[in-house]
């Protein structure tokens, strides 16, 4: 574009020819240079430096041989999780479950089976832990995009039937989820584990629903705008924020005693009272004249801190990581587009690289090989019975109780017994609390995947008129964060 | 919105203190129902199951100890580099060079030298792998999306002359550094390293030009539209793409012997061959449909896994798993906004979070307290005046050679000496691989320091015309990518 020689200066600026003789005989003399000085230099000795411990500490790596290691496995991740999940798409199935199924079908169930060199290979045992960090650092931001999506319609001004419905579906599979307890204790609770803290996971877990799949399952069946998919939405919502203060009870059950509990319990209200009561205002002020503007990246840098921040509060605590990311997505003001902005900035992140990591570290830790006995079988199918028994019965009665039509009921039952990515979530803090076996860690792995399977199924059998598998639908916005 | 009750039913519905009545004793129902529950199970033995090894492995977990480490470590890591960053802003400066500061002070240079104890709490041993990775992940990313911005306008039709200042600009510097392997060798090189090695390592340390801080100092002194700054732009484009071929080259001689190392040059050859003759048509007419949609996450994806497949595949190769990144940064397409939309889902992430990661990651292997003596002083001062001289004489005699006047090409001279970001990647190279000491590798962190900081206000001293410190400007690009 620019005539670089002569243009500024007055001196006649030499030609094309003239530089490149020079050029060639720049690089010539460049080469011939380096040669001398490497003759100079051969004849020097190599006096081994003294090297302190820090040199060697830091000079030395098995880091190197680390990264490859961490490049293959996340190639292997995510390509399988895009194949499964895409296939699943095809089929009419919600895209995460084919990325749940890559996860398990990359552990010791399937591919360790099969050709464990080959696993060994693309997941040496070193790689695991960044694995999981990654898995836990997409948890984090995965649950502070829910908190954000959550906020934004549905909370507010829900009438009290919406509230009913949902406490209903939770309180039927928390109670049928105890009552298993007291079955399964003897055979699947590791030692150690009381039975209070034990009937209380369970409960918990039964109780689960995905908000941010069963948005998708409406998006695909255009159900979303309808009577239905508004109230379902409304209890999702309302189910989840009931789960999660459960689970952070439970958690702080099992982590301490009687008393530690409560104290936890106290200092989980106070974060809550001082998250809605201080920082919201404040947020709110600092975010409020950014609202039409595009979020500058130091804004979103300082959001961002905030979320980890958070997360290191509620883990203090005593409760989870995931709880001050969701709470602080809750805080964040939803009118505006900053929300939005968010979203967009983190989602395919999220999505495309921390997500399949995470299926891929809970895969690693589902051994259904561990169903060794059909007492085991048995017991699972046990499990995805009492689980479905207790979300769509308890949803269904409580649908009718509040005077909706049989074949409404029967449909917010069938949508409120998907449990998808939450459920694994929950199912992840079990097994790291040590209040689940890895046995029953893998019959609910296997129970999530067959209540969120069934869910698209069963919907379109009881209502025909929903339109066929959306499974091209390839918006970035839906595909990426609900899926 | 919707009034729940009553809408699509025949049947009169409750009202809705009905439904509260019912509710609350609903929620007293399971409370005594999980009391009943728990009663009955807490007089249940608690068999201690057989436990497997694998439910032992799978069990226990340091991991649940890291995440929080690594939560905090994040939000000092990230917060200091954004105060250091605004600081600088401030100041006139580049953000990076705050960024790179506060990487610098999180290490034991500082942070560990004034309170060790705090730096042990914030950035335990387990920590730093993770931070390691983080930062690998940072630069692979980053260096695609420097690919992406390369090849956009500077590298098509540019004059014999820039080619010509930008060999010289390398040229000079890379004598100058082999010439002070000759000084260096005996007392900073490690033991084991020959001097080849040695020799052409710093000669390509001391080449290094930064093409984003530089764009990003021209923007911020609005030069980046004038005559001096498209040339320095194809100058600095053509260094990286000049010094990052000598670097594989070295890195193949360093790691293997002539052999091994005329093989890895031969690979790379093929490897980039592959990538423009076969790899860019394909993914030309993958991509050219999309031209002008938004990009889909399945895209994304693709791209994401092609990236890091290409570092994987130059790492095995025997080069950096950089090269792949960046090379497949510069076969996408650059017509429509197809390159534009990679970089803003992911430069975000990058800049704010794996960054930082990588300044601090660089920080904890800089070790300043190495020098301890005066002549590591001494010979640091030596390198720095080395490395300007090298770079902005070599420019200088190039620029008036091919025409420039006097004042352009000493500015042209000062802005090639720009290091930044780049120099850090390729230094962290050199002490991977072993050819560089940890005190040599402090010496040249402190050389880019100050080689970057000098440019603005050399710059500005030789062209009093240039406007203010635009420290204000947040625009989320300049900011984002460039800084």
């Amino acid at each position: 574009m620019v005539d670089v020689p002569g243009v500024s200066s007055g001196k006649k600026s030499p030609d094309a020819r003239q530089i490149t003789t020079v050029y060639i005989m720049l690089l010539v003399a460049a080469g011939i240079g380096f040669f001398v000085i490497r003759d100079f230099g051969e004849k020097l000795a190599a006096r081994p430096v003294i090297s302190s411990p820090a040199a060697i500490a830091s000079g030395t790596l098995p880091q190197s041989h680390l990264l490859p290691q961490v490049l293959v496995a996340l190639v292997v991740v995510i390509s399988v999780a895009r194949i499964l999940g895409f296939v699943c798409q095809r089929l009419g199935q919600p895209r995460v479950i084919g990325e749940v199924i890559a996860g398990i079908a990359l552990g010791p169930s399937l591919f360790g089976r099969i050709a464990p060199d080959a696993m060994a290979f693309v997941f040496p045992s070193a790689v695991s832990p960044v694995l999981g960090i990654l898995a836990q650092l997409g948890v984090i931001l995965y649950m502070f995009l829910v908190g954000l999506e959550l906020n934004s319609e549905l909370l507010r001004s829900r009438a009290h039937a919406t509230v009913a419905i949902s406490h209903a579906s939770i309180t039927g599979p928390f109670l049928l989820g105890a009552a298993l307890a007291l079955t399964a204790y003897s055979s699947y609770a590791p030692a150690g584990v009381t039975f209070t803290s034990f009937a209380l996971f369970l409960g918990v877990a039964m109780s689960i629903t995905a908000f941010p799949v069963l948005a998708r399952i409406l998006t695909d069946l255009r159900l979303d705008k309808t009577e239905l998919g508004v109230i379902a939405l409304g209890c999702a919502a309302i189910d989840d924020v009931t789960a999660w203060c459960l689970l952070a009870f439970v958690v702080g059950v099992t982590k301490a005693d009687l008393y530690g509990a409560l104290m936890t319990v106290m200092l989980a209200g106070c974060y809550l009272g001082i998250m809605f009561g201080v920082a919201r205002p404040l947020i709110m002020r600092y975010l409020a004249p950014l609202k039409n503007a595009e979020l500058s990246v130091n804004v979103t840098a300082w959001v961002l801190v905030a979320v980890l921040a958070s997360a290191v509060m509620t883990e203090l605590i005593g409760i989870h990581a995931i709880f001050g990311a969701f709470l602080l997505g809750a805080v964040i003001p939803h009118d505006g587009h900053i929300a939005g902005s968010f979203r967009h900035k983190l989602e395919d992140v999220v999505s495309i690289l921390l997500l399949p990591a995470f299926f891929a570290y809970t895969g690693t830790r589902t051994q259904i090989g561990l169903l060794s006995e059909w007492s085991d079988w048995w017991f699972c199918s046990l499990i995805i019975l009492v689980a479905t028994l207790g979300k769509f019965g308890g949803t269904l009665v409580a649908s009718r109780f509040t005077g909706l039509d049989w074949r409404t009921s029967a449909s917010l039952g069938i949508l409120m017994n998907t449990r998808g990515l939450m459920e694994l979530i929950v199912l992840n803090i079990g097994l790291d609390l040590g209040v689940i076996s890895p046995t029953l860690f893998a019959m609910m792995v296997l129970m999530a995947l067959v209540t969120t399977i069934a869910t698209t199924p069963l919907l379109r059998m009881l209502l025909p008129g929903c339109p066929p598998s959306a499974g091209g639908s390839d918006q970035p916005d839906a595909e990426g964060f609900r899926a």
